[in-house]
């Protein structure tokens, strides 16, 4: 029988009823003819008790201790999962991530997945069984130990077994109806979109778009997994949500499908520095051993021998790039006349597999924002996404205009 | 290096200050040289939360859920234990059930130990580990499932552990600070015992004294455990508790070492019932399938080819006595006049390996309750104990009477 995957979030198990209601989303699966493996969040606030309780106990936590406590949450849902299915006469079983085995490597709290064996699991639905319940977000270690996979883990656990069981489709069930062309809360003219290529997913959400997690996208893409974003809370058609999937499997597409914001952006320039091989290393690398996530970065032409580089990165790692900075100025790795900090700065994108083979869409983006009277700070391009920094206080009218302007209230 | 176990139940861990405080002694013992192995309960009150769960989400529940669900608090404690003690400096990790392997049978929710392989934590101690922190109550089943050992199963966990390591005690860490003469709440000269014999604690643990689960008594004493019961919320010197030990271990002994009772029994009289072969199989058949408990058996001398039949049991247990009587009667099964029903009695015993070797102990118990002007109803006897059925509103007086004239409140 063809395989499904679906994947609860915390929100969508957080007490016995939401669990009984997602345990019928699953009957009706069932009852289509799928065999249906279900990953399973720890009910919502468990795993954030239990985190709290190992940061208590020890600030600088053994992770493997860390991980053998905060994975029980998942445990407790895969059973009472399994336990409310077989009340609907639904043949289940739960499995911990050490049953089945799911293989990780060691590094514990942030562990990545191996190899997950089909035959455990793949035995017992010859034998009738029909859902196998699965604790997300740990494994196995290779000395035996418990990991867990970190952040969004039980994202990535779903996905992963769908490519392992060459599933027909993983479904994430999560609070949001799916994926939208930007943030309804802030255009209320923002529409869901049916589809989107894994490639704008991986930009929206690595913009900040928090339905997915940016690993479990990845593998998607990688094993061609199709991956389905949709409400535990409403009623579900065959349509319902947003199907994350290669670009072949979209016919239409508008050139941008999407527009994407970061609020708390800062823009760093170091103006006046000696313009010779080796110094951006010596910059962020600087910055990368102080734990600044860089995101743009921009180096204007060189008069002189000298020239002026810009960066960004998330205002709360101001602090940190700048005594990074100095310490290097100071030790005479680097030298520069001047730090300029602008900490008032967001950052808003526009997103289309489209622009692979339209052109044209910078400079309508850039003239949108002019009309505006928005001023640009910093440009960035990738293929299929354009960024730029503007004040922070201009951040909503800039998605407002662009999601007008690109015609995203209308499907293509 | 010597090894101890040390179990904490769920009151000594019930938070993190408690937690704390545990590993604080564990640490003592670490610092005399012991290997120490410690068994820990989860935190009051989540065994009986989740226990809950699996009860309203599937009343007649698949047990080897069961058994998945309710395993993880003590998952939990483990790990936080193990931080504890790592930030405490001693060398510690977590195990639980599986990854020992605790094996058991496939009888879930009250699984039978079968085998606890030494190797794996003999290999940590030979690195340098100090402390081996275990999740109790749980093992893991041919099958590969996780199981439960059932009521007071972190108890019977320490002492297998004990058995396996032959370590030279078992620390069991409760809320009380040892095994007493008798109820101290019923009696104010009730006297901790410093020793106990393991005969003499089963006898008073069947009887209703909660310290210790009869069935880890039983355990210890089978493979010559020590067992020491003490308080975790106490100061404590190598003389605190009681320890359950040989009898041999024992150098002076009171007769009589402890009065126990059991407050809520009933005693049930059959009257005129045909006495032949086979009549008393029929009706203690019918009562044990019928889910009742029958604790003392009397049997009156025959007249007439009739007798009486008189049995005791918990008060709760009467209606289904009633009934299950009732029905072998209309069956044509047995014939009898009447079924007669005293259900304000009480169960006042006296135990003591002692009583072995001394006679008159009998003798001296009827004389001070004839003293009292308590009229005793059914009399049975073993050999260490005697138990005798009274009044319900004299239980009390019993019990201080008795606790007088055998001077339990003197040590031997």
């Amino acid at each position: 029988m063809p395989v499904l995957v679906m994947k609860f979030g915390g929100t969508s198990v957080a007490n016995l009823d939401r669990i009984r209601r997602a345990a019928k989303r699953v009957g009706v699966e069932v009852a289509k003819g799928y065999d249906v493996i279900v990953i399973v969040s720890a009910m919502s606030g468990k795993t954030n008790e239990l985190v709290g309780w190992v940061n208590e106990t020890s600030p600088l936590f053994d992770a493997r201790e860390y991980d053998a406590v905060v994975s029980s949450g998942e445990n407790v849902t895969a059973g009472l999962m399994a336990l409310t299915l077989q009340e609907m006469d639904v043949p289940a079983r739960s499995w911990q991530g050490w049953q089945v085995p799911l293989k990780t490597n060691s590094s514990h709290s942030q562990a990545r997945i191996e190899e997950i064996p089909t035959d455990n699991i793949n035995q017992k639905f010859g034998e009738g069984m029909r859902v196998a319940v699965v604790a997300g977000f740990q494994g196995i270690s290779p000395e035996g130990r418990i990991t867990t996979l970190g952040r969004g883990g039980s994202d990535t656990t779903a996905v992963a077994f769908a490519a392992a069981f060459d599933a027909e489709r993983c479904d994430i069930y999560t609070d949001v109806d799916g994926v939208y062309t930007t943030d309804p809360r802030i255009c209320e003219t923002a529409r869901k979109l049916d589809r989107i290529a894994f490639e704008e997913m991986l930009e929206l959400a690595s913009l900040g778009a928090k339905v997915l997690q940016t690993r479990s996208v990845e593998l998607a893409m990688r094993y061609k997994v199709k991956l389905r974003v949709l409400s535990s809370f409403e009623e579900q058609s065959d349509e319902a949500g947003t199907l994350v999937c290669d670009e072949e499997d979209i016919m239409e597409n508008n050139v941008v499908n999407g527009v994407a914001y970061s609020r708390d952006e800062a823009k760093l320039t170091l103006l006046s520095v000696a313009d010779r091989p080796g110094i951006a290393a010596t910059i962020f690398t600087a910055l990368s051993d102080n734990g600044v996530n860089v995101d743009m970065i921009v180096q204007n032409i060189s008069e002189d021998g000298r020239t002026d580089m810009t960066f960004s990165c998330p205002t709360d790692q101001v602090g940190r790039a700048e005594q990074a900075l100095a310490d290097i100025k100071g030790a005479g790795t680097l030298n520069f006349a001047e730090l300029d900090v602008d900490a008032g700065v967001a950052k808003v994108s526009v997103v289309g597999i489209g622009m692979r083979s339209h052109t044209g869409v910078a400079a309508k983006m850039f003239q949108v924002l002019s009309q505006e009277g928005i001023n640009i700070k910093i440009i960035t391009t990738s293929e299929i996404k354009i960024s730029v920094l503007v004040d922070r206080k201009y951040m909503e009218l800039a998605v407002q205009a662009l999601h007008e302007a690109f015609e995203l209230d209308k499907a293509a």
